[in-house]
């Protein structure tokens, strides 16, 4: 902790290292393009952001965005700014267009990420921050100890709720801690909020007559701010037990607004994050943004799984999944989502790099289209779980287990 | 208009370009990674997203994005993807996890950019788009025809409430026909929102008991939802003219709540931005999101401006602020708001290329680092105007008008 907000990013520049970081400074305080008759000294030394290290990393061959200007070489590293609170409060949308504002425009980067930040207590104190986090998730789920056993309905467009109602309690009967609307899936004509709503809780309690236990449901309330609101309250009236909000879609700000008006532990969905990552020299780190999705109330927050369809690399996936796991301006653990293909196939690996079962694992085609079924589906992922925390391989375990057999059959060849 | 969502990307692939659309559709419709048994083809014809266009652009000889997997070699391509709004209804944050959500991720992909949206009547019909746009900002700001001539309050952080409020003050005594807050400031411990707002206005009345008339001064409201809405009706309760929203920080759906809250227009400012654009083969265009922020409410909306001191070329300057006068949706042309190291010197070459002055021409520098003064400053681009309209030169006009004389002086060897 520290009383000045500190914010560390990669640049690359072609007017060397100390002068782009001035440069940012000045843009994102009390500077602009040219000298200002009103920048007082002592405005300078109380508001003005400081440079408090740069560290060089090396020159590039070529610049990795268009459009800067200056002599050469394009060199990179690592600059630390910091910010007093004074200059823009504790707002989040405030905080996000001083750390991350014009900076991402300035002629004299050919590079810049925004790479982490540390901010003052008052952030922790001025915002509500998770309400169930991991300990709160895995008392309402009923599962005190390994991983959280989860699913997406999929397909992701097209079921009617009565259809989808139905699949959840088939979902349920199967033994599921967590069942989630997938991210396409939140108000649609096709699909209305509140009748799916009532047909999965309706599905759930069916299940619940014969398992005695009702899972998780994430249901998907993304929308407009005031539909949100109505939602979330909705969903908590009706005796449902977790909400979903796409966060990159309703900003961090709508986010926090669902959090103030929910009394249910909200599952953050990152689509739309790789926009916003996917250039190594452009954009966030993930671990600056779960940690404003976290201070704004996630309680869930996805990180993508190994051996994914997605882009992202296995240790980019792990280095998130920690980040989420590290208690955080005053916050508890949250809950990394571990979601994007993942079947029984990942499990042994999963636990092995991260050092945690502390995590919800989300399979949509890894239960549902294992070759016996989807209570089949959900066995091949316990067995595989059982195996990794016993230490035991899945390839000895599925031996004398069928359904992990067959799902390593199936999903196992997919393996990068 | 279509009855379907029609959404063109800019794409590349290891995999061929229909396999790749291909991919696309499914991931952000009936899809996922494995054939699933519920995906029936009654649900695919009615929900499907369908591949409307591929347009081969060639090979390219290095992946634009890391992490895609597939043969090679990697081909660049346009994709138009279609989508029933059955799938989704027409809120903006579900409208973007389907157009803009997990395709940013896809290992098929090397380069994946968002460049142009077509949506059905419905969305128009379903958002308030701008209350005032053109139109009605010139009718509140008195200015009939030419530029709405705006400046930005600077120092940008640091001034006190009563030190904003006199400056405002000069600003309107200058003659200027707008004043906007910096996107940096919206409420912070030095200068708290409602201390601010009480003194510009008061600054302003005391300027107008002199010139008989008060410039718009848009109010940067941007933060939380619950404290966004309070400040909105503040503004307009206290006799403000405009409010300020930095849209990227408070996302799409928090400018919309500002807009349904809001009897004032809206001047969209977009720090920030350069994190989603600046990467040629990913993120968006700028006119697909200036549509977005249109449809939310966004009477004013940023486009960087000629030799501006970012990274944006002048040719994608003008492009922006084309598309924010087209027509769209049913709604009417908006504000392209240029800024960003303007001074009398960009006048008449942005004249020149855009064909129009329906535009807010924003000063900040180029007004107060005049050698003359403020009032100086302000007549140095009023004059610059004057020569654009009048298809006379700058250094011709000069020669008769001293303050541009010297704002050329000053400013113009900035000409890149």
């Amino acid at each position: 902790m520290t009383d000045r907000i500190r914010a560390r990013y990669l640049i690359e520049t072609p007017r060397g290292l100390d002068a782009a970081a001035e440069a940012m400074a000045g843009e994102q305080s009390t500077g602009t393009f040219i000298a200002l008759p009103g920048e007082t000294p002592e405005l300078h030394r109380e508001h003005a952001a400081r440079v408090e290290e740069v560290v060089p990393l090396g020159e590039v061959e070529h610049p990795s965005l268009a459009g800067a200007t200056g002599p050469g070489p394009h060199v990179r590293g690592e600059v630390v700014l910091s910010f007093p609170p004074d200059n823009m409060g504790t707002e989040l949308p405030n905080l996000l267009a001083t750390v991350a504002g014009n900076l991402f425009e300035l002629q004299q980067l050919s590079g810049i990420r925004l790479i982490d930040l540390e901010l003052p207590a008052a952030f922790g104190e001025a915002h509500p921050g998770p309400q169930f986090a991991l300990e709160g998730t895995r008392e309402l789920a009923g599962v005190a100890t390994g991983p959280i056993i989860g699913t997406i309905v999929k397909p992701s467009v097209g079921l009617t709720p009565e259809q989808t109602g139905e699949l959840a309690e088939q979902l349920a009967l199967a033994g599921l801690d967590f069942i989630k609307d997938d991210e396409l899936m939140a108000d649609s004509p096709h699909s209305p909020f509140e009748e799916r709503l009532d047909a999965v809780l309706r599905g759930l309690d069916r299940a619940a007559e014969v398992t005695g236990r009702r899972p998780l449901y994430a249901a998907n309330v993304s929308g407009e701010i005031d539909e949100m609101r109505r939602r979330t309250e909705l969903v908590a009236a009706r005796g449902g037990n977790c909400v979903m909000v796409n966060v990159n879609a309703v900003g961090i700000a709508g986010l926090r607004d669902v959090r103030l008006h929910s009394s249910l532990p909200i599952h953050a969905h990152r689509a739309g994050w790789g926009a916003l990552t996917r250039d190594p020299s452009l954009g966030y780190s993930f671990r600056v943004w779960q940690q404003l999705w976290r201070l704004a109330g996630a309680d869930h927050v996805h990180v993508n799984g190994l051996r994914n369809k997605f882009w992202e690399p296995d240790d980019s996936v792990i280095a998130s999944a920690r980040s989420v796991l590290e208690p955080m301006n005053g916050g508890p653990a949250a809950v990394p989502v571990f979601s994007s293909a993942q079947s029984a196939d990942q499990a042994a690996d999963t636990y092995a790099a991260l050092g945690s079962a502390d995590l919800l694992y989300v399979c949509g085609g890894g239960i549902m289209a294992h070759p016996d079924g989807v209570a089949a589906g959900v066995t091949s992922i316990r067995q595989a779980w059982d195996a990794a925390l016993a230490g035991r391989t899945l390839v000895d375990y599925a031996e004398t287990h069928p359904e992990l057999a067959a799902a390593l059959a199936t999903f196992g060849d997919r393996r990068a």
